[in-house]
């Protein structure tokens, strides 16, 4: 876990993956960042690598993040993402293990490490309850706990979910209850972002649901208001 | 083939890997291309990907080339490069299949024909004359042939690369002859420069040979005037 | 290419992947034994690794193969199928590159040597006629090429078939005109069989055509005979 | 955790590899079977997955393991080690994530769940005490556990495995005190096998250490038999 950087709950996390990149990226990043600022919400926000410099350097709030980092040192490894040069660009940290991007449980490891080390946070993946405890023996920032069926789908939070977060929950604090439980399964809609609040998660994001909406802004706004609001209702 | 850049012989390659990032990478890219636009040499330099879009816009004369590419479409792929993103970036082109980053023949031929519809220009690598001439099938603009025993070695040119060489030549050219031959294996001097464009290659490059020399900006000077002296000598 | 077998058109190839095994495998095995004999037909017939042993003693005129090969020297790489061991449970040869295994073009160059050198038949798969004779500098001794959209598809061969071949067959046979040329997309009936001989193949093959059939023996049956009688009419 | 089996320490495990396989390798099984019988110590064999049929049938003692598994199930899977294929040639479990194979995180849950209903127990290695318990999490019969850089070297069992061992009990035996732990790293004398019983290890083996020895059977014999005499001598 790097610790030097303030990563705290109530988090929300936009991932771009492919979806959007460019100009365009640099222009929702710009809006996320002023939702962060005006609700005071951390925003993650993870482009596509070659668009984090610029990004990073016309955004004040946001936490800018790789998709994925290989735990590769300074040397050879061509086409490989080096810790160090995300840093020196301008990431505070870099997502790991995404179902897209599965790694070997030694390079999981390995890439933690390296993150605290570089000194970057990392975002790490897991599909069920005893995959968040096997990753919180890593000690990663934040734990991003889904069911992967869940993921990318229309399908909203339920009873899956409610047994799903609070394993989840329970098996991972007792092994560091300094790392952040984040659940992003499934989430169209600001009542989501409520309901996967409500069961629990410290932190939630959307993808799709953001992207593929008529207004992502717009959508993006409510949802983190959303989370916002919540958050208030539920801890304080 | 992508043929909206116009890449011609002789061709000097600096691959970074995971050597050299951010101001250091900027800084040695703005040396090359200074010694580019000097040499009247054309200058393939490959930084890390979040590297790319500053020295895109702060050179006038290279070609900056991504280490790595994908065939993802626009929308998922999480951690994957896309090839839209490299383009927007500054990239106008990108290295496929170096020793250190195996793809498969399928992902080869995936890869290509996505770079050539995005418009990017593509250097894939190959161990023998016989895969040369396999990639050749696919039209890339580049196709870097070495034996893979004498990357980063400090072997020099010899009787091996003769035959290899001019095998490679013969077998390639047969295909497709607008193909550029690239051979870089074991390139530390001025002289192994010349020697590799006397057996026939028509580009050539560097990376621990420039990068590890005492002086890097000096010794890619020398490498390119040779590069330039040579080719002079065997083309007019 | 190994030369110690007599592979010669016309071919039938039935790969088992992972639908049957076992004393069902040996069952199906024994039965392709009795029609390749009955039809003088050969009939290449890959199983799980660990039935190999079995039907290679129990069958007389079956070429076993297993359904793929690691290009591993003897010693370590635990997990890997180590071709020494292949050929001494009685296996001829390899399946290599299929859809379901992708290789590396590096390593489908190794594989092909290290098969010929051990004493092992290969049979590399190609989604395309150029990935076919990019293949074909290899020098295997069967080329399954075929468009990758229709395997395991219940599509009939048609039009995009009789160009996909002919264009196969020119480009394979002008490399090396020992090379067989195999096409099993989509085939699940005799007339399927007999379609695509008389489009240029030598060889054809089914899986799901026969193990998901009603009566896989009888339907395995009818496209052998149906291979015998096209081959007759059309090379005599 | 598959429970049909009666895996109970002290165990030995030899992995073969790639270094020996067929004749030679029932040969050697045939002789670890005595050994198991003479001194009741339960003897884990790997061998290539086409050995496995054979071995099974020839010995009484032996736990024959494959080296490897897939989670796939029965169906497509060209190429894969099926579990049910495995179950049937008479294995009765498998190694799995060896540093020589390395499996994403949920690749490992999904194959030891697999293993668990189709019936064969699993060995799952694990480079240090923190992946150690991160894949106790998943029930294996037996976890690995051992310093990446020990295996296959000659250095002998010393300070580092003192604490490696008793902090890998501490923490696996707290989430499943039934999962037995092994400990292979460097074990090239029978004296090894006493240390590293006496450190902790309920479990240990070795492959280069017997194969590479002048007289294999005699160095087997003497392992097993110096891990009769620590168990007594520590268990009692």
């Amino acid at each position: 876990m790097y610790t030097g950087i303030s990563l705290k709950p109530p988090l929300f996390e936009i991932g771009l993956k492919g979806y959007i990149y460019g100009k365009e990226a640099l222009k929702l990043a710009k809006a996320a960042d002023r939702i962060s600022k005006k609700y005071k919400v951390s925003i993650i926000f993870d482009p596509q690598y070659v668009d984090i410099p610029k990004i990073a350097e016309e955004t004040d709030n946001l936490y800018v993040f790789a998709q994925h980092m290989d735990s590769v040192e300074i040397g050879t490894g061509i086409g490989s993402i080096l810790p160090e040069a995300l840093k020196e660009a301008g990431a505070v940290g870099t997502l790991l293990n995404h179902a897209e991007r599965r790694l070997t449980l030694s390079e999981i490891s390995r890439t933690i490490k390296r993150a605290d080390k570089v000194g970057l946070a990392t975002v790490v993946c897991a599909d069920s309850p005893e995959e968040a405890a096997a990753i919180a023996y890593f000690n990663p920032n934040v734990i991003l706990a889904e069911p992967p069926d869940l993921i990318g789908t229309e399908k909203s939070v339920g009873n899956v979910q409610k047994d799903f977060i609070s394993k989840t929950i329970a098996m991972v604090k007792k092994i560091n209850n300094k790392i952040i439980i984040c659940n992003s399964a499934g989430i169209r809609t600001a009542d989501d972002v409520k309901d996967v609040i409500r069961l629990g998660a410290e932190a939630t994001g959307s993808t799709s649901g953001i992207l593929k909406a008529k207004e992502p802004v717009k959508k993006m706004e409510e949802m983190v208001r959303a989370l916002k609001e919540v958050w208030l209702e539920t801890h304080s």
